[in-house]
């Protein structure tokens, strides 16, 4: 089966293993930076290869010109693990097509939104000669592994990248043909913390009921971080929060994002939010998720410890109003409180990141969602939050002072960071028009 | 340097890989079992070697005579597997001998033990040509693995193996010098449970706040297990428990038991028992230990995940006069009752085994008191609980209806079923020792 020249293209890009977090990658995240940089070179625009210390930054500039405005086009080219490999119903690396669905590793995430963004501009210029504005186009290797050569990237480059508004497509759609403005994304810090009782496994018959349980310990601590009204025990853990405001409320109404949509992409045996309650858990209320705990014996059948250690790991969700710092403090301090005598606590704090908000009503947020209505008919240009974090975007803000327009491509249930990730070839030809139409209103803006 | 015989002797036994869970180990058992029934023969015995579905039995009988008690000494040639192999110091296979000290895997679990004995009868037949009494020898090789197919081989030959006592060495004395009689054990039940709540590992970004996570559930059913007191919250759990005798307070007194002694033992940062509720905990109030708890990310650093499912190990050391199978039921019941729709609950029952209690001022248990008095001059013949489990206790009882008399030879610190299991050289000539004293004392009570 032949493809149209632009799609095998992107299954060029789909097959680069790369994988940004595994040093076994790294020459494949170096062939897949290349022959991206190639690519936009032999697409007309004038791009570049910059190393950092960890994975290169690619950028392409568009034919620029005084008086019009600027846009940086922001993604990445660097993929999750596929792992765990079994789970997945065809190679990671070897994409294949069905029913028009891509699956692939990075289909979704984010080669597939990024690359119908290079599509759109390729086209314009080879149609048009020019592009409506200027454009910068920056794809970074380290995304996944939390941008961590980036924000020195951006200081260094600061004037060379000055935009009036950035374009990110590394969100969600809110269903099939529904593109979305996301306005506002959660921040996040991560704690884990290790109970130690005895210094080795001790025989549980020989000293079981004299000895702390570092198992027991950490699910007492673990429970006293949570409220039995859903909220989370930690003092000061909602400082800056704000509710929900009322159009936002209204909006929500007409979003179909209800409980039944979250229950079958999900498949929990019953969603533990309702109703209004449910958006505002996800989008306006900080988390608190463990991400592992682990201690003691984990194979078949029964072995009769009681392990020396217990370790939990933590990440919380954060909205804009809150510092991931000072949530980290606080939950450290909670738990330094309540863990007793008998065991020893051990802190370690992780990555964080802030959360993102842009004005929804500023003009161009409205040109985002005038653009989305005209390349997706029939669409009806909703603004929602997200429950995720790309800490970049506060970074961007911070040093280039330009906000984020962010306009997901992936569908809801793309299986992103999940084995049989997938993208639609459709949305490749739909992000080539979005790309098109947003650059226009932005211009017109 | 060169060793008495008997000691070369029990270096051969020693250096039997005779690991009874693994099948890689199936030949070196087989080995082990052979070695051993040749050996009891060149000594003097009657030995013969029983086939069962799993291993071995070892049989011997010494000179059988109408008109004098008959006893049944147990014990094991099976040893627990010597992972993890890292933390030994020397070949857990290839015993070494240090300032009197071997170090081999089994030395005090059982080889050490049970050897000794076998060197006290083979003396006293070199000396006497006779035992004091009828001696019915019986070593198994699935102690490790639950005694699996002992219950039918005691059916099938109850005639032959009726006895007034069983003589087992397979408990701890009570510091060195101090050899103790045993005369309960706890009982043991295992349940294991998970909490499934979404169908996959998901976004903790994308759907935090609006899912149940199965750590959090687990952590809180654990919880909900323990009450503040240190007392279990499952109802019925504490049914059938007696509190201490008064002779037993007293008794505990003169033990050198105390909380340094555990704290010792265990390197714990703080005991979770004081004065002589440590020994109440210990052997006469059931526990609820977890033994492995585990779901979601173990790696280095953070994976943003709300896992898919949690996963529980528990099992409780019971008391006599509690039934495993209704504290197992109470606890399944407690689960179920406490889990939230949210999550789905899976419960697994695993093994269970009785208690054991002794009358410890029986005729018997006064002639074991003697002898060890006796063979360790200056020693207290202290009575003791252990708080471990060796449920062909109840079975002996069952269906021989015979009591065990439990003398152990092993160190407090011998590091039993971990690395670097230890049975000092000396204790090899104080079970022979042991051995004859306590046979003359059992037939003349």
């Amino acid at each position: 089966m032949s493809h149209p020249a632009y799609l095998e293209e992107f299954l060029t890009f789909l097959r680069f293993q790369s994988v940004s977090t595994d040093p076994s990658y790294q020459d494949q995240v170096q062939k897949c930076a290349h022959w991206l940089q190639q690519w936009l070179q032999d697409a007309g625009l004038d791009s570049s290869l910059h190393p950092t210390e960890g994975h290169p930054v690619v950028m392409a500039r568009g034919p620029f010109k005084p008086g019009r405005k600027t846009v940086l086009i922001y993604g990445h080219y660097d993929v999750q693990p596929p792992d765990p490999l079994d789970l997945w119903d065809s190679p990671p690396f070897d994409p294949t097509i069905k029913n028009g669905i891509i699956t692939a590793r990075g289909s979704a995430d984010n080669k597939g939104q990024i690359f119908s963004h290079l599509l759109g501009l390729r086209e314009t210029l080879q149609k048009a000669g020019d592009l409506p504005l200027n454009v910068i186009v920056m794809i970074e290797g380290e995304e996944e592994i939390g941008s961590k050569h980036l924000e020195k990237f951006l200081i260094e480059n600061k004037s060379s990248l000055a935009c009036d508004a950035i374009i990110v497509s590394d969100t969600m759609m809110v269903g099939p043909g529904e593109p979305s403005l996301t306005y506002a994304m959660r921040g996040i810090v991560a704690v884990e913390f290790t109970v130690q009782g005895p210094v080795r496994d001790l025989h549980s018959g020989l000293f079981g009921g004299i000895v702390a349980n570092p198992l027991k310990i950490i699910s007492q601590l673990i429970s006293s971080l949570y409220l039995p009204n859903k909220r989370i025990a930690v003092e000061g853990f909602y400082e800056g929060v704000q509710p929900p405001k009322s159009w936002e409320l209204e909006e929500w109404k007409t979003l179909p994002l209800n409980e039944s949509y979250y229950q079958n992409l999900t498949g929990t045996p019953k969603m533990d939010a309702q109703g209004t309650e449910l958006l505002e858990r996800l989008w306006l209320l900080p988390t608190l998720e463990l991400n592992g705990v682990y201690g003691g014996y984990q194979g078949p059948g029964s072995k009769t410890v009681i392990p020396s250690e217990a370790h939990a790991k933590i990440t919380c969700r954060l909205v804009p109003g809150q510092n991931p710092e000072k949530i980290g403090e606080a939950i450290e301090r909670h738990l330094r409180k309540h863990a007793p005598e008998t065991v020893k606590l051990t802190l370690k704090r992780g990555h964080g990141g802030d959360a993102y908000a842009l004005d929804p009503d500023s003009a161009m947020a409205q040109a985002a969602v005038k653009a989305m209505k005209e390349a997706f008919p029939g669409s009806h240009g909703y603004r929602v939050r997200d429950g995720a974090t790309i800490p970049i975007l506060s970074t961007f803000k911070k040093i280039l002072g330009a906000d984020s327009l962010l306009v997901g491509l992936a569908l809801p249930d793309a299986k992103i960071h999940s084995p049989n990730e997938t993208f639609p070839v459709s949305h490749l030809e739909l992000g080539m028009k979005l790309n098109q139409t947003l650059l226009k209103k932005i211009q017109a803006s």
